[in-house]
């Protein structure tokens, strides 16, 4: 295997349906993508850099190299990894805007880091040094493999986008890389890690440097997992991926995190390896987990004890886990799965987790963050502590930092990358799969120029304008995706002649001149949202959705209304649009208190018809009139991933619903 | 205050409404209570004996006394209390029936723990020895007050049922008490347990000794409890009710077991101190509790990550903590309640968590025990291991024993304590809360004898016939209890009339005579149960029950089913008994899978009226014919307590419903 081009993307298969485009040929000119990913440069890359200097996570590489590490250190022992998440955050955001201060600052840190390695190569500050724990003594919970996992994904992105920076890092990471193959080679320790991460990191590693001993390495990580070499914990094997092989499992299971990260080291090791029985497992563990355990968010991972998975068909969102970083590992392997196959099913969760999920974990000043992303909040919380990291990463409110503060560096990793997952090229032409105002600009292997320029107010605004900025003599395919919530209405407009699209990729073939152009028009009335009848935990609800946002009941917006759990929606009138914001109509019942809350029916044969000591009361919103019969109101909704920036409040995404 | 006589009951309050009548004074003679209680004297004492020894609990009091206890201690550090609970329990089945075996037995333990206590009083084997953590260093987590609660009440159950013991335990207790409040008292540390426990176990020692020291502390204990004297960790204060002062609280919160003994201590400290204020605040914080967050099998706490409650209406059937301790719990505060106030709706909730979570927890044999009560098993588990202790207590599969054990010794106590929660006094006369068949003889303070012979079927017959036993030429008063669910077609027939009675106490006062009857007649038809539209996780279900059992859909019912979750019931059809089993109708939907399980409505109005391309297929269970339209049989349902006795299965307690 050798080494591929210096595309400046986190993902760069050797082969594959399609091929992607990276930072410096997908640039953002404004728009809900741009706006966050300037918030991310400006706000929360320094936040983080102050909190992990703050905590000690930086420090304690400097007392590896000079201190009493086993003393002093603090941290839990999976720390150092955010300093390399948040290395590799900033080398995607160097790559993207060459910020000098930003630069320096990297250099600064990659200095600390190599200074704390071993002279072997190993490095953690958490195991090894006299008065610590022995290196790999704890591989269930120690992340020592997890954490060179990031070290080489930092590597990776800073190869990619200053591939001459020679800053050392790539070094540190090649050190580590070999001490981690000499130690668990065919020969070495036959062990794996409980948090997955360095299988795909060092299947990156493999691309970006083209050696294919860590491709090797990851290969056997894989293999690896799935046959209780890890030891049964309280929450089982399943947690860490370690009940099934990969390629026997169906579904993804146990914690969420570690199973979609783990599903994409696989998919990167049967792509490279041309292991079409590992892909195949792969791609119907993520069909059935699309099915039956995703959130209508995008998000995954019900469970808060063991942040997992729950079985087919739970998803309650009522304390629905839905980590960030859980979000962020789905994106990472539906992009690689896309890559493969090209199905555009894959661009459609990603576009959804990343509205819904990713851009929901920052708070809109991008100092504040959400580790779970609840569907359903009952009480309104008190804000955490502004100067101490929170304890309760659980609790579904936003908190500057974390004790075990994963999310903050996965967010700003994937908004300062967030470009690359936009469009990709093939033998044909090019490819856009998410939509935001913008240029791409690609020179073909063939040498031939490509460059386009999209104009949308996405996901506002349902018509997405592609015009072509260069001629080509020659056909080529432009594709555009309608998404699967666009299953009605879509149309596409080229040379004049408009015609109806539906759900999937579509492909224009021609020779296309400078200034042609493409109208993709998605219909973005807002719409009820109804849940599989298998999904218990939503039975009798609907949600709101427009385009690919998923809309909240926030209780800020009746200011009248004590809960937002008092609201029954009525399906007899569909939600819409009302100065620009999406309104629904609701009936209040202020539901009188029972001594006990089970009741038998009355005659024997038909349920309590609303119970008539239950009191329909005005829903009285903020400037919103009644338009219904009585008691039912307006009720103007917020973009999910909005909520909760307008003080304490509750929230729900699924609503209750009345007969019409 | 004075001790009182030697009732042997495990509350003995100086005041209230009613007064206790105990374990010598309520015999079962059969039926329901007396099988379990057969079953928990052969079988679970003896396996609980086995596994404290086996586990190394029993011996951590003899390293205590000769050995390295910092190097070769086993278990967790409330480990004690699991020798304490039996020891409690023993107490309880001596006092029952005497058995010398199990008295042996009870000796020698009694030596072995005694042999372990320091000469200043202190008794722990977890904190406090060369090379341990120093005595009371972490009373966030350490239990060891709470050990000293199990200690205090195994003391009392033996006094109160072996008076003249002399087996030196009381006096192990005594000192250990002094030394708690010694080191606790006002001028002593200002700190308080992170599990209650000692507060009630304290002041029943008051009554059993007579010693108002122990309630003095009690009382101190509760005060202090809710200004944030505890760590804040991650679950919050509330975990461990630190958060809001006892006095403040509205409603249980926090951890289920720990909310209940702290409020069962509460209401005893209120009663002996006449702090009516504390019992309003306690008898307000159980009615929320029942009416907004009990399980409809009385199961209290959802959440599994913290063993808590939720927020109102947070009842989700699916994985339901319910843990068998939390019941356990629930029975002790209500019974206390029952015994201050009097009001029958105390034991209403008493009836319903002892069918339907005390019982439920142990196999069918005895030998194994849920920790959790979930109302909804979606998959079939595996058996956990015989032979070692259940790492995964949340499991919700019955397992022999658990790393975190607290469950099998809380129903081994509560079964053989059981007739204690029978019956009361007051000066009227007696009241009968559960129904068994028995005989219930009481001597009152003036000398006349009451002595009454119940004959019943009950729990599976609504016919309780009370025959008089004594003659007594005053008139006396006799009540019994309807039940709340018993709302229509309840009868009560004396001296040859019969007349409806509704819930709550029913009493007839007149001059009683030898041989006279009461029968009470309870309705026993199945039953649809609805939930109330603010319990999100079931809305759009029933349940069924009958009399005081909920009933459960089992997968080991329809063979040919593959989950209980594709049943849907017909409402239009109420559930009946069939010879002894209670069926309801039910269609089976096989669902088609979508790539994505939430879909916009069809013309933009109404919801997808049950999707066309779901398949309806045969029910198919074994021996039950089908009645209805295409597609419906009868199924039949399981008592709520014995499911997963017939190997594993599937298992629901609320069902979907379709349109009859």
């Amino acid at each position: 295997m050798s080494g591929i081009g210096p595309t400046a993307a986190p993902v760069l298969p050797i082969r594959g349906r399609l091929r992607p485009l990276g930072l410096t040929e997908v640039r953002a000119t404004g728009g809900f993508w741009a706006e966050r990913q300037s918030i991310n440069a400006a706000a929360t890359l320094p936040h983080i850099a102050h909190w992990l200097e703050r905590e000690g996570w930086l420090r304690n590489f400097d007392l590896a190299a000079h201190g009493d590490l086993a003393r002093d250190r603090r941290g839990r022992e999976f720390s150092d990894s955010e300093v390399y998440k948040f290395l590799e955050a900033a080398a995607w955001e160097i790559g993207r805007n060459g910020d000098p201060d930003l630069e320096a600052l990297f250099r600064a840190v990659v200095r600390r880091v190599a200074a704390a390695q071993h002279p072997d190569g190993y490095l953690n500050t958490r195991f090894g040094r006299p008065g610590q724990q022995p290196r790999w003594s704890d591989l269930e919970w120690g992340h020592e493999l997890y954490c060179v996992g990031h070290l080489l994904q930092a590597a990776v992105a800073r190869v990619r986008t200053r591939p001459d920076a020679d800053d050392g890092l790539l070094d540190v990471a090649r050190r580590a890389a070999d001490q981690v193959c000499d130690t668990f080679g065919p020969d070495g320790l036959d062990g794996l890690c409980g948090h997955p991460e360095i299988e795909t990191a060092l299947v990156e590693f493999a691309r970006a440097t083209g050696d294919d001993r860590y491709l090797a390495q990851a290969a056997l990580f894989v293999d690896r997992r799935g046959h209780g070499r890890l030891a049964d914990v309280e929450f089982g094997r399943e947690y860490f991926q370690d009940e099934l092989p990969v390629r026997q499992a169906t579904v993804l299971r146990g914690h969420a995190v570690r199973a979609n990260y783990l599903a994409a080291g696989a998919v990167d090791v049967a792509v490279e390896l041309k292991e079409t029985s590992l892909l195949d497992a792969v791609r119907t563990q993520w069909e059935n987990t699309v099915a039956r355990r995703t959130y209508l968010t995008g998000g995954q991972g019900s469970r808060h004890q063991d942040e997992a998975f729950g079985g087919d068909w739970v998803l309650p969102p009522d304390r629905a886990y839905s980590e960030t970083c859980g979000g962020v590992g789905s994106v990472m392997l539906a992009w690689r799965l896309l890559l493969a196959d090209g199905d555009p099913r894959y661009a459609d969760l990603i576009e959804r987790t990343l509205f819904n999920v990713v851009s929901t974990s920052p708070s809109a000043d991008g100092r504040s963050f959400f580790y779970t992303n609840t569907l359903h909040r009952r009480e309104v919380g008190s804000l955490p502590d502004a100067d101490r990291p929170s304890l309760r990463a659980a609790a579904s409110l936003r908190a500057p930092w974390f004790e075990v503060s994963c999310c903050p560096t996965n967010v700003a990793r994937t908004l300062a990358s967030l470009t690359a997952y936009v469009a990709t090229v093939d033998d044909e032409g090019l490819q856009l799969h998410q939509y935001l105002p913008g240029t791409v600009t690609h020179r073909r292997a063939d040498g031939r120029a490509l460059s386009v320029t999209v104009t949308t107010d996405y996901p506002y605004d349902g018509r997405i304008r592609v015009r072509i900025d260069t001629d080509d003599d020659r056909p080529w395919s432009l594709s555009v995706r309608v998404p699967g919530w666009a299953d009605r209405g879509a149309t596409l407009t080229v040379g004049g002649d408009t015609r109806p699209v539906g759900p999937g990729a579509v492909t224009e073939r021609r020779i296309w001149r400078r200034g042609d152009e493409l109208l993709l028009t998605l219909p973005m009335a807002p719409r009820f949202t109804y849940p599989d009848d298998r999904i218990d935990a939503v039975r009798g609800c609907v949600a709101v959705e427009r385009g690919p946002l998923v809309f909240a009941l926030e209780s800020v917006d009746v200011p009248g209304v004590g809960s937002v759990d008092e609201l029954r929606v009525d399906l007899g009138r569909p939600p819409r649009l009302v100065d620009g914001r999406v309104v629904v109509c609701c009936r209040r019942v202020r539901a009188r208190d029972h001594d006990w809350p089970y009741r038998a029916d009355g005659a024997g044969s038909a349920p309590p018809a609303g119970d008539r000591s239950d009191e329909v009361v005005p829903v009285t919103p903020d400037g919103v009139t009644p338009v219904t019969g009585p008691g039912f109101d307006e009720v103007a909704l917020v973009e999910y991933h909005a909520w909760a920036n307008r003080g304490p409040s509750t929230m729900r995404v699924w609503l209750p619903t009345v007969a019409g």
